[in-house]
């Protein structure tokens, strides 16, 4: 009887836990590392693609990264089904500010609003939590570039470089140890291949196992540009830091 | 006590699994296999039909493959009457755009739809989860020949070739190991045949037991067409695939 | 704990099964059998009648053969409150269908129909599945003749000859032998005394414990005639098809 | 646990049964009896009073036998307040059909109305079945007088003898073994004294334990009647039928 | 798992009992006896009050008797609150008689409305029955002075002399020995103070422990008056009876 | 399996309880006492605190003690959560009387709203009873000043003095052998001052521990006036009360 | 089967309590303190953060004190995520009433607001606790400035000083010792930083683990400013305050 307590979103266990979310953190666990990393003049956001297959079609498929706005970007580390919805809500959501008010919405006013969905199925009978947490990248007029964090609670933090899914703790120390604040997005970006290069399996990181995003000024034209990097771009990434690094892990 | 994780869609287990999804994946492996394969120019669905009687209406009875619009087909494996369901979920979703917009659905968004659907029946309660996998073959405009394959959970991914049902993982190994990029629609439909071949218990594939669908282009007419095989044509390919196959197997 | 699988629609087993479904599959094995063979000219559905007793009114009162349009007739086997349900949907249905189109529903859609509410009863909390199976004969002008059955999973199939019920198993046996598809109609009805003589437990076949129906076309009149027969013609047929049996089980 | 398939509607026991159903009709087998014949000329219904006391109100409380339109008449056995409930529907229903139409509603049509709610009762979740059987006997223009018999699963069944309740068993082998189809209504009347007075505990039939009711045309006004007789009346139908059975019993 | 059957009103136990009701029955049996007796020229309610204390106000507080309508009143036995829910409904149910038709209800009209309610409570799942029994006295243009009794599973009767609550069972066997039809109202009083005393405690009726109610033709003005006495009334009405009573008793 | 009655509202016991209602009754008993009385000039409630810390807000915090309307003040034992929405709920009511009928309510009228809200709460399914009872006294030109007091299950009564919580049976006992009738408001308000000093633990009443409530005729005014008394009020009373009563104790 | 009253909130235990609102209790108790202190001229709320890192942002992520309206400010002990929706709340009731009454909402009515719905969860089937507890620190026109603590129940209470969460008993037993009504907002800090520094593990207070708001008069601008401190502010109120604070320890 003591272990029913882990059955259901409605009720807290006897020291006051809500086993249901623990549970689903334990999916993520499961899940392919994401990170994410603010620099002074951009963000960048790398995962670890879990599924690979030479028969899978390179191009097209995402399996880590999403758009939610011209602004912003999130990374998954979880059930992909869930976080589609999710995803869907939160463009919706953007969207609907969007036309209300005729720009973009805040980043935390909108990583509030998915969030609070999120709660409500850790709340409501005859539901399950999101099994899905989300590194939210983006940048509006008010506070600049933004990185969120946010769980199948509904909790949510904003960070200057954080992790997600299967090897986050390993990462989050890593960060604790090396990073710095006023890095610049190159730096960023070699940051996020070395913390990934420590924690994968194998050292050789390739563009079938790894997704990138930036978030950065455009210069030319004046703009916010927010891409998530196809294979031949993560490669000369991948490349040009590696050799960078090389000297790095030397120095180390 | 422990076991009773497996009996809601609504319960993550303590190590963050859905066992009710993971059953419902069960009921598919007991399905006849489908597979799909994308060539340079078109697509190629196969399927083994289980329910073999002579009694059964051979030239009305499609039981594995499904049309969804004009530019798109679908290959079943799981419970027939859920997949009749989420096939016209998805013919009236591709139906609503093309009036909308006065073009063809994307294949990516009219699977998306389905999946987020699928999603739901894994996350409220009394509901169970589709017992259904799909996979989609399509063509539109933007990304050309596409080859979907989604399961209960909602989950979906994009690629060259595929297979769901019973005896999926041994076809996917074959796949693996022969697939090659550049081959045209007539080696991908030899491909096929081989494939089904090797995993059937019988060597001799028959009318009766084998479903075939193609997505080309007709020259002619300048569009796509879209075409599940009657027994007669469905004959014709085994017969030339067989004598081509020949010597392949020879080569082997 | 492990046979709790089996007491709610909405849980799949292990084993990837609903054994609600299989219940109510069994619940069908407890009625008469039913049965229907497709011919050049005509179908032919027939039927055991289980209750009986000279105290039923036996010229009102049908139990197994049920109009559902001008050109379909049903057998039932299974729980009848259940199928009389199904039974006003699927007039509701065709009826609908032929205000707006102004022409028959074709039988496959309409069969179709009926079997995507049977499916919702094997996938939502709170419901049982249908307990009863059907065998739809009807003619439209797409197929012409069709003969469909349903069961309560909600799968459907395109026959030829088929059968329902407590015996359909031996029934189906003896059409996979004796079956040929270019017999008439009358040759059906002779076929489907046959198989009922050899099945029921007394081989004396009365109006009493049968029910007829045939659908063919009235060339006087130029049009299809859908019929269920009074116990006066159940005899007529009865005694036509006896005295031509005599020779061919002799034959036999 | 293996008993747990009685506790809902909505589950099918591995047998195929409905429990709750079955537990219902056990209700009703608790009920007194209640009886119906068909004659040439007429229908009567008879049925037993089990509270019988002097100190009930004998002119207004009809126990057993309730008038539904002016053609129909119904006999019930098992839970009066559930039988309220439907006798409430079935004369609204009959109602509606007379305001629409502006002619009586056809028997078969309103019994199998109130069928239809019964078994919605055995299907859905958080009900329970109606713990009622009944008797309906009718008269209208198309197939003249009509017995129904209906029980708790919604099944019914159109009949020239048929009984329901306690004694219901012996009552129907009764009949099965003297029931003629060419009778008159008087002859039916005195066959349904002598059933009652051989299953009762006393010989000793009284208007105080009898309740009857009659449909026969009044060939003065040219019309059905359809009346539910008084103590005084059922007096003279027992005094009259009794001094008749007298000799009838002699011949047996 | 045996007596799981009492938990819900939703179940029939394999006996065909809805143990629910039959609790709720239990709960009235705690509750303070209430008796009702026909007379010729009216009719008379008295009730044990159980709740009594000199702190309690006199005047005002019924406990077991409420007015209905101009013509009707009631004795309740069992839980009060559940109780006030019902006569707030059958005050409703009577206004929106009297407003739509410009007459009082018919007695028997108004009861069945409350007592289908009280059915509703039995079978609908979530729900408990009504903890609470019935007395209602009425008079109306059709049949005169009407006595009712109804109890938690929603059945009624019409009876001339009735009891309900702790001490039914010896007050209705008394009734039946010695109720005669052709009493008048103070005969009927003198009865029921007779009754109340040999079933209660202490043979002391006191205006603290009784609650009287008549209804009875003012001759004056011509109309029905239907009264809860206050407490000196009573009081003048134990007097009168025991004074009375003494002879009587003598005679027994 | 015994004890399962006690988890659901929606279930009687075999014994005709209902458990949770009398587990929120055991709520009642821990919380502090209140108790009322009505005297020949008006009413008193007094209450005792439980939470009482030098850091709560003196002036500000009604803990057991609320206005409902101008005419009407009520005290409260039990969970103060639920307590405030009945709270809300009766002003609602009470301005929603007297905005329509431009009158104060009744004061019996609102406390039967209330309670039918409550017992609500006892019959319908996934809900908990209300833990608190209510003392209300109030004053309406029908009735003068009255006093009703009500418990989770919906019951209530029309009391002339009488307690509620923690150490109402002892209180009750004290007022059955003191309370006098035609006592004034000051008498009153010195008994209900000495009934409190007996059961709380020590004998120093302080403002701190005790709240104070007085319903009376302003003569100046010439209306009622319903006040809750402050601090220094309370001291006041106390005090007076204090030295009258210690001759009273001597005499007793 | 006597541990199952802890699983729903719609379930008494025997004892009257309701486990789950003890179990959300307990949550609360795992997070960070957070106290507040009125002083004459103003209130002060402080809070432990609990998760502190270096990669997170300073200046934007507020984790324990929000803005509710121009004159309220609170801080927050549990669940994150529930409080988001509790404050989301509070914001919109407070903005429809200034927009309805064009003044900012009294304190004590907006806390209550938020309270009744927090008791909705603790009373209704399918939902939890809301596992969060509030200060509410405000100021309004009536009752000037108000601190106002509630919790997971549903209950409030207007104090001086209290806090909540992790180390609340033994901060708020320092604060029985040491408050007093008469100190000014300087003060208040002061002994704000000294409960803190008192209970948390390491002495030093940094601004990176606690969070510090103020409500005071502007006396330049005419108004109350409600302003949460940056963490330079808080920093320069901390040295300022242990400068304070040296001599106050050592004269205790």
């Amino acid at each position: 009887m003591s272990r029913s307590y882990d059955s259901r979103t409605t009720i807290f266990s006897p020291e006051g836990r809500l086993y249901q979310v623990e549970y689903a953190l334990e999916a993520i666990n499961h899940a392919g590392v994401a990170l994410g990393i603010v620099a002074k003049d951009g963000i960048v956001l790398a995962a670890e693609k879990k599924v690979t297959s030479k028969l899978l079609e390179q191009e097209e498929s995402a399996e880590k990264l999403y758009h939610i706005g011209d602004n912003m970007v999130c990374a998954v580390a979880g059930l992909t089904a869930d976080a589609n919805i999710l995803i869907n809500y939160a463009r919706r959501v953007g969207q609907q500010y969007l036309q209300t008010f005729n720009e973009e919405m805040p980043c935390e006013q909108l990583v509030r609003r998915v969030c609070d969905l999120k709660q409500g199925y850790t709340q409501y009978g005859g539901l399950r939590p999101f099994g899905v947490s989300f590194l939210y990248a983006g940048w509006d007029h008010i506070h600049g570039y933004q990185l969120f964090q946010s769980n199948p609670s509904g909790n949510y933090g904003n960070w200057q470089a954080n992790s997600i899914g299967g090897n986050s703790t390993s990462i989050q120390s890593l960060m604790r140890q090396e990073y710095k604040e006023d890095i610049n997005l190159e730096e960023a970006c070699a940051m996020a291949v070395k913390f990934l290069g420590k924690t994968l399996d194998n050292n050789s990181l390739t563009d079938e196992k790894i997704e990138f995003a930036t978030i950065s000024k455009d210069e030319e034209k004046g703009r916010m540009v927010c891409k998530i990097l196809r294979p031949k771009e993560i490669n000369e990434v991948l490349t040009k830091c590696q050799s960078d690094a090389q000297p790095q892990s030397e120095r180390a």
